[in-house]
């Protein structure tokens, strides 16, 4: 069996919607399983003493203008939303409550979530919008407050946040291949190279 | 007639080094014209608020790792300096004085600067070095440390920085290819795709 993919991202990281649009055809090209790990960037940018992508003048010129043209490139829609960057806890306990019953719906409730916040501009913070979301996923909306606001998920989503930094994860996307780390949406094609080149 | 390709770099930058080995061969493929432009990050950097990568923790330890993988994917020799990074003052102005006479030889010590600099750990900050290594282009070893000191390079190098922070260029290296802005050795691919296709 091939080593898995893991893809660590975070709802709100505009490179990690487009890689979410790429990263299963990766998987299923090489037969690997992709597990999908949504993280809080903001507990990496801490210990890093990073700053939001936005806050950072010069690098969110060029960004903004390249995530546009990423975006073209791969026929993703995108446009930025008005509430950016935002608080993503919600949709990550969300996300790890439907894991537990069916990974392939919680990459399905992932995408979900970031379309609606990176195409329709939805503010993805508030519980109720992520439960009507878990809803459109045929999950039910109550259940899944009730997730949100529960120690469980909260200790999950800290848990994963913490393996994030203890493996060095340093932004969103951030994808491993077993232990091989690759940082950042436009690592995908070396992540594919990799995979079909057994590394070197 | 093709847009040109300009190449901003540091000359104290890993990837602007690994990009330093591949950029002609870009240019020669699309029949570009590739200006070199070296600049200084740190003044970049200021307006950005951003620190060195070396003092970003979980960053710094992904891109010392990335840094010799991707050497390695390219048949780059690489290895850390022990001073790093360094300030580039006088390996830039060198390369602007160079260039006025002869742009072709402003690349060959160029990369000869990153070399010593990347594989031998040699120290350039040093005037004396960079002059030696202009000396080794077989340029005059005087006339080259009284460029450096002069006004003339200090100011070259300086309208250099400002264009580039009047050009949002966020790091190194950062490749135009006409308008069009690429920051990162690893989009030198999709400048590749880029001219190539005439763009998306």
């Amino acid at each position: 069996m091939p080593d898995p993919i893991e893809f660590f991202f975070d709802f709100s990281s505009p490179y990690g919607y487009l890689a979410a649009n790429r990263i299963e055809r990766i998987g299923q090209k090489h037969d690997c399983d992709v597990f999908w790990k949504p993280f809080l960037l903001g507990a990496v940018f801490k210990i890093n003493g990073q700053s939001p992508l936005i806050e950072q003048t010069l690098k969110w010129s060029y960004s903004r203008y390249d995530i546009e043209r990423t975006a073209r490139r791969y026929k993703v829609e995108w446009a930025l939303p008005e509430f950016f960057p935002v608080a993503t806890q919600a949709a990550g306990r969300a996300f790890y409550w439907i894991n537990e019953k069916d990974p392939d719906l919680a990459k399905k409730f992932a995408l979900l979530v970031y379309q609606k916040y990176f195409i329709e501009g939805l503010d993805i913070r508030s519980k109720n919008i992520v439960a009507e979301l878990a809803a459109e996923c045929r999950l039910d909306f109550d259940e899944c407050i009730l997730s949100i606001n529960s120690n469980l998920y909260k200790e999950k989503l800290k848990l994963v946040n913490k393996e994030a930094i203890k493996r060095n994860v340093c932004g969103s996307p951030f994808i491993f291949v077993g232990d091989e780390p690759f940082w950042g949406h436009d690592r995908l094609n070396m992540v594919d190279e990799w995979l079909q080149t057994g590394g070197w």
